[in-house]
């Protein structure tokens, strides 16, 4: 570890200046007018790549952005480890609520703020420089494959066909990633999960056209109302979902496990204060964190129908919408619950109403089982750098992708993210602490280190 | 009735021309940016008071829109009929359903269609071409005032205040109101009540922040959630509002009541099938008309919250807001009724969210007894047009400022409707057909001779 930190410490300045350069492309995925800087994007990673000291580096084009790839093969026999990132990053607005410019990247506070400076762009860098190091310092232990993207905050739906077309290129033993994030500076955590989606819109229709609530009220059913009494039927006053089968494919957790994550510093006034809640509510049996980690919900994600405008309109409104989603927990089959939800809501729909369900998109969960090899060398790498275990952490969120590369290339994950809260990632003004940075940049050789040694 | 057809055969393309004037004004009272044109309609009225026969007309201003009043006394020691409709129409959204724009007037099947058509122009403007036969063919059995508003479709908030002030100028012995609809076009009834409204806005709170749905999903309460629970639980599965007190001084009415309305013809098929619906929905032990005729209602009118944009967003929001509005009957108290929704919606809001009531406007239902002179009168003019008397039927809309009348002025209105179901008034595509028009001024000059003629 203190041959690394040296190396860092050397090469500090450079590091930061070639993260910058990398910062300062806008490449935001979702605006069709930066299509340009995706291809700036993935050029400048070739470079980084090969400067890096990969063997040879490539841009493959797909068919949404392009994908660049590099490799660093030492010897067939030994392990290959794929690191996996994103180069896009989120729109910047509200623009006005930033301090600084979001693509020029500054220091302050000991941090560096921009869009991207974590999300993927500062984390996914670390890997790079790593990389950098251990084969200038004859440090590599085994063969390095990089798997950048240009679609991750659109839904990466280029990738599976990617990954697919190109499975003998990208076999590996393990994924790694860093997109993800940590407890706290001093309190590090390995994202152990992730849960799966479910999203949908239903309409109500009742009456063919809006009506005067006046002349038909009390004698037609209001959409609004029913799709409002469906909508409560579906989650119970304990929190549990009604919805038949749900939870039939629901990995409980052990009581071990919990007993694990438990252990995971929280502070439950803090959480609530943070967001200006009284009172918090989930279901029933379940610790916040272990209904964010390891249960699956049922939100309305948005809702709409009648009037809304400005002061009062008397309409019964012929329809009413709900946006709605479900997150899920390993083993829920994301296609299996859209099918029951589908049926459950229309079964609970009354004859008084037609419903219609149009399933938006989904991505099942995804687990890593903290006893997998891979997993224990970047628990002792974490314990190296930090003094103490890294605590496995059960995100309440979603990388579809992560999910999709264990189906089409077998290949599991291990989520080392060094993010923390005070991100603010997908916010205005992002940031991202050089401490976690370099702290990166130290564990991730460590990982390559014992992960090769098990192997 | 010949003489009154004659003439009206004679300037029927005349009537319609001025009419179309009239409808092509967008006085929609709702809209900030439409003020200019309630003061161009209210000084068209003038105009039209004037050219019909009256001998003094005049713009007042209120504290909202003007008032346009005008009057022909002939003998101070006749009756006086008032003469009520308003100016202002509803507005036009969703434009893209309208099959003709909406302040463009066009007659095609029979029928104008235009926003205003039927509520209240066309209907308002019967009663100056009544007014206009009356006066150039020496039939005016009695004084006539006129007295037109520019704020029904948002509470008419400033008539109260105006009638108030103008005690005197107002006084009369009955108010003339065309703002109803008939059963059927052979089937004639005049409106014997209104119901009353009580109107809100609520706003649910959780987080004071949107939330990232997967991050917190599961561990904090949805608004959109709560709020459709909270919505739920307002009416039960009878079809019964289960706010406390609400029915307490609802007036029940007589058997023999309820008799005498059942006597109306209505086509239940008929019904459901114009408003594409299999199967109607309302409180047990009501029929349909009774539903809206004799019985209170709650009913949403607008709820929105959340992500409510193209595809899927995946967010846990802050807010969820809902219009709501009851429909009340005599003798709920509006004010009372609005103290206890407020109380009600407050109490059973669980602790995880705020809630916020506003109330928006409301106001008490009335009830006209079928056996006042002038309510006679009005039933045997109908009887001589229609060949029939007409039904009394309790409407389900309300008219707030009926109710004001009778409090402030102390005067009973009768509601001599000539509008049909048909006419989608509130809605896009309203129409009113000719034939109802020509009949609606047919009609009134009789109503006048048998009320003169009984005081």
């Amino acid at each position: 570890m203190k041959k690394i930190k040296e190396y860092i410490e050397k090469n500090k300045e450079r590091f930061i200046e070639e993260l910058f350069e990398l910062i300062r492309i806008p490449s935001i995925s979702s605006e069709v007018e930066h299509k340009p800087d995706m291809y700036k994007c993935a050029e400048k990673w070739k470079t980084i790549l090969l400067n890096a000291g990969a063997d040879k580096a490539e841009v493959f084009e797909t068919e949404g952005n392009p994908v660049t790839y590099g490799e660093k093969i030492i010897d067939p026999a030994l392990p290959t480890v794929l690191v996996y990132g994103h180069m896009d990053v989120m729109p910047v607005d509200p623009v006005e609520l930033w301090n600084t410019k979001p693509f020029e990247p500054v220091i302050k506070d000991g941090k560096i703020w921009a869009r991207g400076a974590d999300d993927d762009k500062g984390q996914c860098f670390m890997h790079a420089k790593a990389f950098e190091y251990m084969v200038q310092t004859g440090n590599l232990p085994c063969n390095v494959k990089f798997m950048i993207e240009g679609e991750e905050e659109i839904g990466s739906s280029s990738l599976p066909k990617f990954c697919q077309e190109h499975k003998d290129l990208l076999k590996a033993d393990i994924i790694l990633v860093s997109d993800t994030g940590m407890i706290a500076p001093d309190v590090p955590s390995i994202t152990s999960g992730l849960r799966g989606l479910a999203y949908w819109q239903v309409e109500v229709t009742g009456p063919c056209r809006d009506l005067h609530s006046g002349l038909f009220g009390g004698a037609v059913a209001n959409p609004i109302n029913v799709l409002a009494k469906m909508i409560a039927a579906m989650v119970d006053d304990k929190g549990h979902i009604t919805i038949p089968g749900f939870y039939d494919d629901v990995l409980e957790v052990s009581a071990a496990e919990r007993a694990k994550m438990a252990e995971a510093p929280f502070d439950l006034e803090a959480y609530k204060k943070a967001i200006c809640v009284k009172e918090l509510f989930g279901e029933e049996g379940y610790t916040t964190n272990e209904r964010t980690g390891i249960r699956p919900t049922f939100d309305v994600c948005g809702i709409w129908g009648g009037y809304t405008g400005e002061g009062s309109k008397t309409v019964l409104p012929s329809k009413a919408f709900a946006k709605i989603s479900c997150r899920l927990v390993p083993n829920q089959d994301h296609k299996k619950i859209a099918t029951l939800f589908k049926q459950y809501f229309e079964s609970i729909a009354p004859g008084y109403v037609k419903v219609e369900v149009t399933p938006l998109h989904g991505g099942p969960a995804y687990v890593c089982p903290i006893d997998l090899p891979a997993y224990k060398a970047a628990e002792k790498a974490y314990a190296d750098v930090y003094g103490k275990n890294p605590v496995p952490f059960r995100s309440g969120g979603s990388i579809p992708i992560i999910a999709a590369f264990e189906e089409i290339l077998g290949i599991k994950s291990i989520l080392m993210g060094f993010g923390l809260e005070s991100d603010a990632i997908h916010s205005p003004n992002e940031n991202f602490p050089l401490e976690q940075f370099f702290n990166g940049i130290t564990t991730i050789p460590l990982f390559y280190k014992y992960f090769a040694e098990k192997k």
